[in-house]
């Protein structure tokens, strides 16, 4: 089996990087996407154009998607008109979509009845580690399947692991979502308390970015709080989504996570005053707001 | 006037380690510690013991101190046998005690009254830092003050950054407590998580922590937790002091922080469990118990 055919199924930001690599990589790309004009740049390239999931999978030998919500990724593997619906016997599908461990279990099994193999594997490093090949790419699924499609991870990630079977990989990188929030709380916090403390927030973060309280939104973040850069790297709505999945999680185990409460409640109040697609270094309005402060206004003086 | 005589107050890890250094540099030291015991080594190498905080300042120009609490702070300095009763005329205080602002700026104030300069210096980088000079030092109090001081603040730190008047020191190092708090809640949020969703914890770390939900907890805590070793680098009784001085702060202030809030609830259960003394990374343990989960035998399976 020559494995050179793949579909892709989401040409958004991520996943047109994600697939133009595996195009430079030599494979040869059946691409769908629910606005066509975002696909035209890999049309361009030479990939071929498919209707509906469903044609993306069936010359495919791997089906790739990578979309928004788990609804979305329920609807192109799922759907009437399906990834699945169009897969041969044999075929492997490859969610990379930020979803539920729950989908991602029943889509692996309905997949097998299919004699089709269903992988699930988020990732983390933005839209430039999408262009550069630089992903953590987390993965849940069938161990001989995983290890068969490593020229895939290689050209995609610099970074690849398999946590387990199926949603493994989208549990794996819910764990790192409750960093992602809880730590732009933390940022927060401390640059309005230093704001009110009257200090510069520049040197701030001078002093502390290196040492105990340093991390990587400190150092790539916290400064885009403090021009008042609020251009999204990663969408405030796109968080909500990945902390409400884990919380729907957490509610199945029992799990009371009160930090992660916490985040999910900051963060939908700040898409409630209109940040919803802004960066998540938005959050600081919210405890701006809450505190009668303008952050605006404070970051212009 | 040849400044190389100076008195430290508070020989402890990050004391004794930090007056040894300024001794290597040549300085000439009068030293006191509550406990006289703690002081013994850097008596044998040659400083002098004084019985009172005052007699360690009344042959010193420049007198520091690191001790406990601000209670403590308050004792050693403004006592009635505190280094301002013995401090001549144009000798500096340098407080470099993680303690309260408002305490700052009244010390300060009581020093000038008797032409004494006192200046807040709390450091980062812990005994490792306070061992190799690698601190990073906040600074607050008189301009001038601060630049002669420089050949004491290169001897302990690798950075230094004088952020306003007095207190201003103390705000900067709250800003980062804040930090040091919320990043260790997420990290054991998300620990937990996986634990409950039976990932291998050091696979996800390995996943996770070159990425946006990275940081230096993270990267040296977590495996800590991971591996059971709660011996304390920071101790939960002082993170506690530390949280609680900043919502003091917060109070006097009007701000409302709900993570630093919340960070300070949690800290307080796992030192009621008797992690007091143990590293700030025993958080877990609250986390845990209010789950019901038994963390001690979770990492030895």
């Amino acid at each position: 089996m020559s494995m050179q055919r793949i579909g892709w199924i989401g040409t958004g930001v991520m996943g047109a990087s994600m697939c133009r690599r595996l195009m430079d990589a030599g494979y040869t790309a059946t691409i769908h996407n629910r606005t066509r004009e975002k696909a035209e740049p890999l049309l361009a390239r030479g990939a071929a154009w498919a209707d509906t999931p469903q044609a993306a999978a069936e010359n495919s030998d791997v089906i790739f998607s990578i979309v928004g919500y788990p609804r979305d990724v329920r609807e192109v593997i799922l759907g009437p008109t399906g990834a699945l619906a169009g897969a041969h016997e044999g075929a492997t599908l490859v969610d990379m979509t930020t979803s539920e461990p729950s989908l991602a279990e029943e889509i692996a099994s309905r997949a097998s009845q299919r004699s089709v193999t269903s992988i699930d594997a988020p990732v983390t490093g933005g839209d430039i580690g999408a262009k550069n090949g630089t992903l953590s790419i987390m993965i849940g699924g069938d161990e001989q399947t995983v290890r068969f499609l490593e020229p895939f991870w290689s050209a995609l990630g610099s970074k690849w692991i398999r946590h387990g079977g199926p949603g493994a990989g989208q549990r794996a990188k819910l764990a790192n979502q409750t960093l992602v929030g809880m730590n732009m709380i933390g940022i927060c916090e401390s640059l309005l308390y230093a704001h009110r403390a009257g200090l510069d927030l520049n040197a701030v973060l001078e002093s502390i970015s290196s040492g105990a309280a340093g991390s990587w939104a400190l150092s790539n973040l916290a400064p885009k709080i403090i021009r008042g850069d609020f251009a999204p790297g990663f969408f405030v709505e796109h968080l909500i989504k990945d902390l409400e999945i884990l919380l729907d999680e957490c509610r199945r185990m029992n799990l009371h996570l009160p930090g992660v409460e916490l985040a999910e409640r900051l963060f939908n109040e700040v898409a409630a005053q209109g940040h919803s697609r802004d960066g998540t270094q938005s959050l600081i309005f919210a405890l701006a707001k809450m505190n009668g402060e303008d952050w605006h206004a404070a970051v212009k003086t």
